[in-house]
């Protein structure tokens, strides 16, 4: 059952499966994590990684949204795909894949902790925690993480072509869609990097998974 | 002065300028929304536009956002640029630049309401409506308009390599920044379209205003 408050709007472009949802997840860059401070709402660009139904954050241990142990939370994670070109203004539009979560932030320990930093990390560069020393235990502590259980889901998705008035058809006008492309480039290596040292295998991994 | 529920908790990082803002603002596709809805935070991305120190979302005169004339809300535009591989995977991260915009919603009537419409098109489009019919009376009555007047903003711009533990130096591994790049791509017209009408100069004006 999805709650009222998660419904989108618009029922025609709403999806409520888990499959929808989790690819839109899985395939973002960072989420925008939403939540309310003093009776204000705050919207912050975050990593984040997945694991089942549950999603993760991470930040510095000191910061706002560390300390939010119990409060409700709310992810979106937005693929912009194009932009819809109509005859009219009224029916300019974007298209998009969105998924949006809800639930409450439950602040992470332990073994879980620990998982759940590799998983964020994994989420960008697939594999890279392989190929990283471990973690320190200075590190870990300085590093909190809050999970999100999934309470409440639903996706958002347009595709295709304007959707135009009878009135401006035919028309003389260009309409159609503009493509918006989000692609990894090539690695910069920094000055630390040996010469000839190959790009890792989880940055061609990132490649692969990032494409519009 | 930057009230303190706006201030950027990583002081380095954060900019109060408004060309700064306003640059980050202009450049980006679209915003996030963020408001509350019976205690509970809500995000929604959204297409916008900036006019002076006012910002202009649009949407379905029914839609829950329109409801929300005179409360809180938080806009966000975030631009991520690059993932930031590092040698350990404490040192991870992005680098972007973020603009975050507190104020009011107020609900925009009259001339008002016309010209915000105008400028959210031409923000994605820029000169879009000078190619289109004028809209209609209906299509105004259909499409609601709040205005959020900058109350406060800062951004938050990270760039360059990894920073590393001085343990993790010198190092073999490969370390630098993988870009993230978003552009639009070659317009796809549609079905409407007669044979040899070129692009519209507002898709070129657009494909120059967008690029990563």
């Amino acid at each position: 059952m999805v709650p009222d408050y998660a419904k989108a709007r618009q029922g025609r472009r709403a999806h409520y499966d888990e499959a929808t949802i989790h690819a839109i997840l899985d395939t973002g860059l960072v989420g925008h994590v939403g939540f309310v401070a003093e009776g204000r709402p705050m919207v912050i660009p975050m990593a984040f990684a997945r694991s089942g139904s549950t999603l993760y954050i991470h930040g510095a241990s000191k910061t706002r949204l560390m300390g939010l142990d119990g409060q409700k939370l709310c992810l979106i994670v937005t693929h912009l795909t194009g932009i819809v070109v109509a005859r009219s203004s009224f029916h300019h539009s974007v298209n998009y894949r969105s998924a949006v979560i809800h639930g409450e932030a439950r602040r992470v320990t332990g073994e879980e902790h620990h998982c759940a930093l590799d998983a964020i990390t994994n989420h960008l560069l697939p594999g890279r925690t392989s190929e990283l020393r471990a973690m320190t235990a200075q590190e870990l502590k300085a590093t909190g993480v809050i999970a999100l259980e999934i309470e409440a889901a639903s996706a958002k998705i347009r595709t295709g072509p304007p959707v135009e008035d009878p009135v401006d058809l035919p028309s003389t006008l260009w309409g159609g869609v503009v493509p918006v492309v989000t692609a990894l480039g090539t690695g910069i290596q920094d000055a630390h990097t040996p010469e000839g040292v190959p790009l890792p295998a989880s940055i061609r991994a990132a490649q692969a998974k990032f494409v519009a």
